[in-house]
């Protein structure tokens, strides 16, 4: 009789910084069912992993069904998986901190459940060469990776039933290829179709094992997959089935497996993720052309074929295709290194421990990139990842600096965009300053409650807006189908929002309007701009002073007019003293280089993202002024005000902007147009707000004004 | 007036181990041409990188050579670029390793040409995303790699004209795409085709640069190409319409364009080589398919848009595809662990640094692959990887135990198969037996001269076999083309030759073959072997004795038959002492564990390669009996005799195949087919001989002989 053996296993996650109710609502449509399932059926044998945010929340919430989890542990029934704790992009993360993470889930299940873990989970398969040697170095024996890449060494679909051994610098691990087709089939399709496909590729010889490993989410949490799953009873059905045919579907673990069969070879996967992701990576036009070109080839019956040729980009690359996304990496592999690059006995230190856990929870994958849910463009997400950067840098002027107070300037290329930034830090506040992009202000971290507030994301073409633009939004409901195929819309009218920007979005960026120029096209970023201030280069020059330095920003531009080219230069002067709490008084000087008269309106932006744009707890705030709309995601102008608040009710402070010259106030919200497990939605990232000045300077003239940024806590 | 800014840049480089008329020629046939023609063209810059092997041997034979680059060097008309010495494919090698070899470089240019570079060539542009971190650690501020990766990673041709900055863990550098049209025009086209190129790329602004950079063997070593670049002038039309075209084809440096240029973007590059190495890489089938994929999809006028997304395979997949490569780069890796793991202190001495130059010369490229060129398949190219590798061994036994005495045996799975090898070493020999492959002896090593000889290679199919079977050969001269359409053979009838292995060649393999066997059958590999000892696990048991090792490997294995299987069981017993001088006595115990009388023929096959199988200095010699042809390459039997010699007068040894029971000897060469720059050429890998028994064992009966392998040194 042909035999086959089968190994099923789940993977369940949820972001750090994801909201309480998801997790909640994650746990009873998903988790806990999926469970209650398996509890029904003795025979199932299967592997899970859990990742770290998930593990902390149930430890506190519901401890229980860890309890219950154990005893199926303890019987032989699951296998748990280790993993890097707070699971990140495995490859973009120093191997201290990939070793490090590691042993810390390989502990925790030690140590809740009694049990050695031998096998890791890589979050989102997203696999380097160099991975073997820190993932032997962890203890770990195997991992389970896509079938997809090992055909894309040169496997065919009849090589990939069993595993692999595979090493960097002789360092060895096992790779078991998860099968694509079941990742398909269930448990979108009919159960009779995995039964089927179990059968076919079933041997006499009984050697083949064949792995269906993925998402915990897929079976619950996704649209319409609790119903299909749990009421329509799917999963129960599919439980039964293998069941049923128990007689030649040998149900095991990876551990089983590995204890009892031999590596069918040896193998070196190159770069890559699962098909979707390596999709997902590339700029939006290529993605769409990969699409294209798919469809071609599945019409010419030629894509199976070629599907082992044809192969999307490299995870990496969400780097410079999100600049924002870099800052924060880079970020973090910064504060990685000062942490890793401690002193040894400083190591030993519980609040050195206590830094690290902050630095690894920082290093969760989700707001690191984006494919068809929200990702990176959830600002909770974000923000999870700043708090905990922050509260680690913190930590570690604890360890180093005692509490006391510091200030450090840095000029470094700290992003590895190729120039320069400027790092001012004190123990109140961290300035990121890029002459480059105009001089701007990146970053803005408060740390006493740990927060960046420039935390936004500029506007950018995705794949799925070319398809949207012309494809009919629809907001129906559909079957249970795989996500990937859908283009649903949460609201009507998203199209209109479909604006991108042409520069990074950040704050002191200096405008040079035409007089033309509306509220309404700055918004979308479709205006008349004069000026070459915005994203050129600004010079710099640093004086060091008594308790702090100067940082005098200059950049002799011009405004470029179809008559005419006008001469004129920009000076911002930033004084940060190591006392200075939270405040940052910037200075400016215009000067009219040019032989005429120039007239121009003069604006400074901006970008404040308090997180939520509807919410009852953050509002603007004009001093003496009544305003219609209060809401963070409210559009207006405000003529003749020097001061202008955001009120952050949630975190206890307040965000003050005020002028030394009466000004008008633009505010409108940035809002990015991105996909969700329910479709295309808005997402708010942060208001813009742009004091702008109508001058009108003669040759050699000068304007001179001070904007003050300042947060007031009210802890 | 549009304009581009265009970088020419060639590599020179000759592998560790090739014969000195090969350099003598290449240098005559190219380098120095070459020289000769740019002195005729004081307009043109260039970049130049000479690898070390090539360095080595110029500085010995032509140092003029070198004095009159370094003119060149010193008008800033050349560039001198640096990069690994010996030119090891750079992921493949411990960082320590890819540091030290890249300074020793870029020590070498500034002591020689008193240049200081800044860019280096990577070999084979074989590509990793961890490169940039060693690659800044060695002080190098660019690389160069072909536009292929780029566009993988989602760029457009439009987008490749400039350089990109890139990073790991934040150590940056800048990357040069080689444009692949450029590759192929220079210099196979019409010098017209590029300039043509060059104006159609041209720009307004005149800030894109194009880079041309690729093997300076096309340029005179390539077939044809020496009349086509020399003698027809080419090379000199060609400089000769970039210096006519200077007003728009501005010629600059690598190291002009990082000075006077920003980067256009960031990068991250995947896994890749030059698309030609990631089809060669693929398994032959594979390799195939792609072959006629490509096709079709140019016949559908596909091919162009999909190129961004075609890829073939990864480097490091030549290891499981050829496990001799695989068993040499981890001898590489554990010689350099041992190393690079030496006290500091040691670190300091001469001897160190001699054993470290021998570590890097065997990391030498040219061995570790094979495309279209002979690379793995020439045996003198192997040889030299093992030569510097027991050199290198040689010396830290010296350093660590100062020439005495010593026995060590380790159980460890050097080689990363997933199975335990033996290795036995004493101050004479190193044996490596593997008992998952039928408890054979894959490299014995004999110090005294530096010399593996087992170093063969089993027969296995290749790409270009698939047409050869079905295509007519052709030995005709044909036009100046790339040569990679080409399909030529040295000599008829190498379709003859196209058998291949089923199991690794080595020694100690022990067969069982029916009676019908005959010596062309089991040349042919497609003999009938009835036993399941050849490719299968041994047992072992290991016993420490007063000087040394007794080695006990067993297999209980069977003869299949058609009627009927017959458990019958091997014992191998090796002992090895300290004082043992390349001698190996193995005693067999062959015994019937079946109910029934067994008939086979029981023979144990050595493969011994001496490099040479039609040379006069290297022949067989059999005490008492006066062979008709005695060259290594010869075909033959002799029965009833107890010895059977190989005389090897370069480098003055002799071994000597000795059995204690007189058996009959069959010999043959192991000839491979493999492509060279000329076409299909057969190779020597080495001489098969198998002593083998008649026997007819009763239940219980056991048979006995002891085999012994002895090296006598006559230096």
């Amino acid at each position: 009789m042909k035999k086959i053996n089968f190994i099923f296993g789940i993977h369940n996650h949820q972001p750090i910084g994801n909201f309480g109710f998801v997790f909640e609502n994650a746990y009873n449509q998903a988790y806990l069912p999926f469970l209650e399932v398996i509890e029904k059926h003795p025979e199932i044998k299967m592997a899970f992993h859990f990742s770290g945010p998930l593990i902390d929340w149930i430890d506190e919430n519901h401890p229980e069904f860890f309890d219950r989890l154990a005893e199926f542990v303890a019987n032989g029934q699951i296998e748990m998986m280790t993993g890097a704790y707070y699971e990140p992009i495995l490859p973009i993360i120093p191997d201290e901190d990939k070793i490090g993470q590691i042993k810390k889930l390989t502990e925790y299940i030690k140590r809740r459940f009694d049990y050695d873990a031998i096998g890791m989970w890589v979050a989102e398969r997203v696999w380097e060469p160099h991975l073997p040697k820190p993932i032997n170095q962890a203890g770990v024996k195997y991992t389970v990776i896509d079938d997809n890449h090992f055909k894309f060494a040169g496997l065919t679909e009849e090589e990939t039933f069993g595993f692999y051994a595979s090493e960097e610098l002789n360092y060895a691990i096992n790779i078991f290829p998860i099968s694509e087709k079941l990742r398909y089939t269930i448990p979108f399709r009919q159960v009779k179709e995995t039964i089927d496909y179990l059968r076919d590729i079933s041997t006499e010889d009984g050697k083949r094992i064949v792995v269906m490993a993925d998402d915990g989410e897929k079976y619950g949490v996704w649209p319409h997959t609790h119903e299909h799953c749990y009421t329509k009873g799917w999963l129960n059905e599919f439980f039964s089935a293998l069941e049923d045919n128990s007689s030649w579907i040998n149900i095991i673990t990876f551990k089983d497996a590995i204890s009892n069969f031999a590596p069918i070879g040896r193998i070196y996967l190159p770069t890559a993720s699962y098909r979707e992701m390596m999709e997902w990576v590339l700029p939006p036009q290529f993605n769409h052309t990969y699409e294209e070109l798919k469809e071609e080839l599945q019409q010419l019956k030629l894509y199976e074929k070629i599907k082992p040729f044809f192969k999307g980009g490299f995870w990496r690359n969400y780097f410079p295709k999100y600049p924002e996304v870099n800052h924060f990496h880079k970020k973090m592999l910064r504060i990685s290194n000062r942490l890793n690059g401690l002193d040894d006995n400083l190591k030993k230190d519980k609040t050195f421990i206590e830094a690290r856990n902050y630095l690894w929870k920082s290093q969760c994958n989700c707001a690191y990139w984006h494919g068809i849910f929200g990702g990176l463009y959830l600002n909770h997400l974000r923000y999870a990842v700043y708090n905990n950067l922050i509260k680690c840098e913190q930590l570690i002027d604890k360890i180093v600096r005692k509490n006391e107070d510091f200030i450090n300037l840095e000029v470094i290329d700290f992003d590895s965009d190729g120039y320069d930034e400027i790092i001012i830090e004190n123990k109140s506040q961290n300035l990121y300053i890029s002459p480059r992009l105009g001089g701007s202000l990146l970053e803005f971290d408060i740390k006493e409650v740990g927060f960046n507030l420039i935390d936004t994301l500029s506007r950018r073409e995705e794949a799925y807006h070319i398809l949207a633009k012309t494809a009919k939004l629809s907001s129906d409901e559909e079957e249970t189908a795989t996500i990937h195929s859908e283009i649903k819309a949460k609201e009507r009218g998203l199209e209109q929002l479909l604006d991108y920007d042409w520069y990074r979005r950040s704050c002191f960026l200096d405008h040079f309007m035409n007089q033309s120029a509306t509220l309404t096209d700055f918004k979308k970023a479709k205006y008349p701009e004069d000026g070459d201030f915005v994203n050129q280069p600004y010079s710099y020059e640093i004086k060091k002073k008594k308790d702090g330095y100067q940082l005098r920003l200059h950049r002799d531009g011009a405004l470029y007019r179809p008559d005419s080219v006008f001469p004129i230069s920009v000076t911002k002067i930033i004084i940060v003293d190591k006392e200075d709490r939270n405040i940052l008084p910037v200075s400016y000087l215009i000067k009219n280089n040019s032989v005429k008269k120039v007239e121009t309106i003069f604006g400074v932006e901006f970008n404040i993202n308090l997180l939520a744009g509807n919410a009852e707890d953050r509002y603007y705030n004009v001093p003496g002024i009544q305003l219609e709309n209060k809401k963070l995601n409210s559009i207006g102008e405000i003529e003749n005000i020097k001061e202008f608040y955001l009120v952050d009710e949630w975190q206890k402070i307040v965000v003050k902007l005020i002028v030394d010259k009466e000004a008008k106030f633009w505010r409108f919200p940035n809002e990015t147009v991105s996909l969700s497990e329910d479709g295309l939605e808005k997402a708010y990232q942060g208001s813009v707000i742009l004091p702008h000045w109508n001058l009108a300077l003669q040759p050699e003239e000068e304007f001179t004004v001070t904007i003050t940024l300042s947060i007031e806590s009210k802890k």
